[in-house]
């Protein structure tokens, strides 16, 4: 008689802590004794039945993994629709689900995950399938309902603050004769969140970044400008942290507005290009910009210890919640107090987290629109603290671990996903 | 009697160690009694007589400047031409250190500061003034003669190859359903070291990042796009490091070369999003490119521990040569040893460091022109390696300090620079 298998994969934009999620499921299921089989390449790999046996990988790999960024079993941009639109998807993916008596699903991902995990639950039960599908939260969007924050944002937020902090002093102490305003964009195309975490940086009122630009509050040029040029007038210089979901007042992405290449194509991804531009035209300041891009999302050395030890506990969490039977919840984080800092992980029904997008409280962003008020602070303080570096090897990189995913037999006939 | 000061200044681009050295400079005088004056923002400062009382920073203060980034005094982009074009601003600077009694000057720059030290002691020299002018190397160029390596340049170094580990994970768990090509351009106007430093991160044959385009090597269009795909073909991505100075056949920066603005000026200091454009365009796949800019040179975080030694190092060892009576030298780093790795300071003559740029010598790049060879890599390993991590505090950022930075009372007239 087969006891079942656990099935785990990653979805979305990995993070630099999910794979500490990865490394608390198997942890936490080993010393269950359930196996667990991981899908490669997220969903893709559960349609196709392409199928990773964890079970090949040594007790130190699994260690390793927990320091380890990136996704380590791959991860995907790819999205289930209704049941109705995709009906054959889904039932073959219960048809996967059967074939290798996977008991128990955990889906780590962000919104959408959230949903295709809550309908994977309903079909599976219209089928008369037993399977139990947890929803693991993943996202440095941090825009996930029901969750008091999501796995991945505390530690873009740090690498956010941090890098703000020390791009500053350096622009300070050459600001007397050269960069007078420096703009470095951040991730953030819907909501302001990791924009918001770089004013950590600022201890005390006046220390940088001196601006802030939202996604959540529609660009003023004239009225940017004149903050420019009064803070480099009264400071010496001017960092700005600007969200690359920036919009004009007509709502369309400045990124996209202002720069056009040589081929009459608009460019993409590159706010900060469009406003160092602007400085120059109109305010003729020497600048610089930094677009960090996937390095602030993949930052493990710098990984806030508190993300850290979160990310391992919605994994530890969703293996014991499957384990007991229950299905289409989600392990959230569920805050107790802000100082000190406590936290706890509770279940919650998918349904309330699915297709819902938390954005940053407009209580959050300061009344003039360019910093974050003292609840932000209050709340995304605590989501930083801590460090938790990686061990370092010899050659002075980190000892980060790349699998062996072997792969589990195939037992179906081929299916293939039209992209 | 008076028993004479020492003058310390920081010059030219910052590095995340440069202020290790400050600390070193300070610390070492501090136990021989030497008073130490600190010029602000360079040799403007010193021009100036805008000078800093470094006895009034605590101890703990001086502790923690050697975590710092940035310059901790300022440092500034300003070249004095020669003895002939500029003789009333050398005589200034010596009227400065008679004024202060200034028996010892270190300045901590590149090339530039390098010959301008030189051209200081000649001038003191030619009118009678005793002081003792030492310099200091730094820079994250690693382009300065003699010294095998200079302090700055391990950090970035360390950074770069840690960054493209981390995001190339990042890319090859989304590669499958997402970004295919990825590049993070780096500094690098002149030599392409840093670029090389990025090929630290690929620790087996086959390893990321792919391709490295080097500014020693004219980029052909064709050669490039091919790599790329043959590469994205054989591993699923293909990471590229490109340096910020990257030229075409013709000798033309390819960050001016390719993308216009909407107004029809040349976009400056991309040369990352122009390579995108092309593997878009011509192969159609979907990219991300990452411009770290300040954040590489001022992340201390992530400093290399064999820097920070060698800025401590340097810095201490050019208070001593000064106070020993040497004049118009450099401590410079000697390497006695790759494996293991050994090194020791020795004093070299200004002569001999001044407007002399180190290259990247040709045996370091692989004969394909995108990779760097194993002589590169005994050479580059050992300066990444080891960690040197600032404290943190509570509030999850790094102890960085900010000094007082007092200013000593002037004694000569106010002095104007046009600049």
């Amino acid at each position: 008689m087969s006891q079942g298998k656990l099935l785990y994969a990653q979805s979305g934009g990995v993070t630099a802590v999910i794979n500490a999620t990865a490394a608390a499921v198997i942890d936490t299921a080993r010393r269950r004794k359930v196996p667990v089989l991981a899908a490669r390449n997220g969903i893709i790999g559960a349609l196709r039945e392409d199928l990773i046996d964890t079970s090949k990988e040594s007790a130190a790999a699994i260690k390793a993994l927990r320091h380890t960024p990136g996704g380590a079993f791959g991860s995907c941009r790819f999205k289930l629709k209704s049941l109705e639109q995709d009906r054959a998807r889904y039932e073959r993916l219960i048809a996967v689900l059967k074939a290798h008596d996977i008991r128990w699903f955990l889906y780590n991902g962000g919104n959408d995950s959230a949903d295709t995990s809550l309908k994977i639950s309903q079909i599976a039960r219209e089928l008369g399938y037993p399977v139990n599908v947890v929803g693991v939260p993943k996202t440095v969007d941090n825009d996930l309902a029901v969750t008091d924050c999501c796995p991945g944002f505390g530690s873009v937020a740090k690498y956010t603050a941090v890098s703000v902090a020390e791009a500053s002093l350096d622009v300070e102490s050459m600001c007397a004769s050269s960069t007078k305003v420096f703009i470095v964009e951040v991730m953030g195309r819907h909501a302001g969140w990791i924009a918001a975490a770089g004013g950590l940086a600022a201890r005390k009122a006046g220390d940088p970044p001196h601006l802030i630009l939202f996604p959540e509050v529609a660009f003023d040029e004239d009225a940017f400008l004149a903050r420019v040029k009064a803070t480099v007038e009264r400071v010496g210089y001017c960092t700005v942290v600007a969200s690359e979901g920036l919009k004009n007042a007509a709502g369309q992405f400045l990124a996209e507005a202002g720069t056009r290449d040589a081929f009459g194509h608009a460019q993409l991804g590159g706010v900060a290009p469009v406003l160092a531009q602007l400085v120059r035209q109109k305010l003729g300041y020497k600048y610089h910009w930094a677009l960090p891009d996937y390095l602030q999302r993949s930052a493990r050395h710098l990984a806030s210890k508190t993300d850290a030890e979160q990310a391992w506990a919605v994994g530890k969490a969703a293996v014991e919640y499957a384990l007991a039977g229950r299905n289409a919840v989600m392990p959230v984080i569920v805050r107790t107090s802000d100082a000190p800092y406590r936290w706890k992980i509770e279940p919650a029904p998918l349904e309330r987290v699915a297709n819902h997008e938390k954005t940053l409280p407009k209580g959050f962003i300061s009344r003039d629109g360019y910093g974050i008020t003292a609840a932000a602070r209050r709340y995304l303080e605590p989501l930083i603290r801590g460090e938790d570096p990686p061990k370092y090897l010899r050659d002075g990189l980190p000892d980060y671990v790349r699998l062996g995913n072997a792969a589990v037999r195939r037992k179906l006939p081929r299916y293939e996903i039209a992209d």
